[in-house]
């Protein structure tokens, strides 16, 4: 049987998250009918992350096989065809050897998390940017930013869920960059634990607002303690 | 009575366009329904310029009068509190003069167009792009492009219901600009005839497409002839 990779974009707000759910329709369940209705045949199609509902993909790659081969350019096409209406897309698709897997074989994962920071409600970026009304100092989290990069143990930052081995994670990237209004945090590891992005997005929020200091920051990371930490940031369809 | 202006900010997809019409909710009626709610008083608010069905704005100029003074801060807030769950909002409010007017006192206007140009459909631009997937050449719509800029009868672009008074105008840009797979067309003048950028935008597509050259372009704007032009764009909601 064939193996396909693609990359993948989404909208995740009509979603329960990538992962198929009773509670409503998800992604995965979304590509996977397109594809029986492509080929006429059921398949599981795995993804690198499992994104939670209201997470958007820019390239989430995945991969599946199917029955017979078919040349790249009709499985991105055919699959986008069926599709419709959801707001998923595949932007490429190619070949993959047997043994891919696009979670065990993924060498690392990036995420960006976008903050608007004005008075102002969002009217065109709702549900694509998390609107944060009060003054944030960006300089502040970018210097608290920093204790997080490289090898910790990151229980302050992880959800009671968590099925991960071990809380220990590197983390590569974290970077606070402000343009204008827009605020993006943009972090890249190997892996991350359970909600640990959104984790680490609401204690900078809180030294955005001068609640905490860079210090508090590195003491609640050394604290390995989710109880120090800050709170869960929303994602995606943020009502207002 | 106090004049005030407003910027505002709105995502033109649910919506008739700018103006009031019996076919739907607009724009103007959600704003003038939020400031009843937040004055008690009924109140006419004049825009710099009609949007059409779909079309977003991302800094459309506004001015209304309200019966008593309020401190500009509140006149944006409270307007943004009452215009839920309108994807509409006031990025700001200031005082004007009593003889300030959105749409006479404006000296310019400023549209862009944007293009994603590749095979797969949109998932997160949804509605926010135009989706083009056959490949266009956008070195050949700048080129193009450059004929429309300067002062002519642009009657071949010029909708059948426009009501201006000539159909000359003075285009001061006209900018095509690829990144990557986005194309944005950027356009300012004074003023627009009726459907002018959808049709200018129309047929510079055509140039991208090759069917159409440089001096097809030029030989259309100079026969000053609607039947010449390309065909107008759509905006906002493409469906696909």
């Amino acid at each position: 049987m064939p193996r396909y990779r693609a990359i993948l974009e989404y909208d995740g707000g009509p979603f329960v998250g990538w992962q198929r759910q009773r509670s409503g329709i998800s992604v995965q369940q979304a590509v996977e009918e397109a594809i029986v209705k492509f080929t006429g045949q059921t398949v599981a199609v795995f993804a690198a992350g499992r994104t939670d509902a209201g997470v958007h993909a820019l390239g989430q790659v995945i991969h599946f096989d199917l029955g017979r081969p078919f040349d790249t350019e009709t499985v991105r096409d055919a699959i986008n065809f069926h599709l419709k209406p959801h707001p998923v897309s595949i932007l490429s698709a190619t070949e993959a050897a047997d043994d891919f897997h696009a979670r065990f074989s993924a060498i690392g994962r990036s995420y960006v998390y976008r903050i608007v920071n004005r008075r102002a409600p969002l009217a065109i970026d709702r549900g694509r940017r998390w609107w944060v009304p009060m003054a944030l100092d960006s300089d502040a989290m970018a210097e608290a930013s920093k204790c997080l990069i490289g090898k910790h143990d990151f229980s302050t930052f992880r959800a009671a869920l968590c099925q991960a081995k071990s809380p220990v994670k590197t983390l590569d990237v974290c970077d606070v960059a402000r343009t204008g209004e827009a605020i993006d945090i943009s972090v890249e590891a190997r892996s991350f634990l359970h909600h640990q992005v959104r984790n680490m997005v609401g204690t900078l929020k809180l030294v955005g607002e001068g609640k905490w200091s860079a210090a508090d920051m590195k003491a609640a990371l050394e604290a390995r303690d989710r109880a120090r930490g800050g709170p869960t940031t929303a994602c995606g369809c943020w009502p207002h």
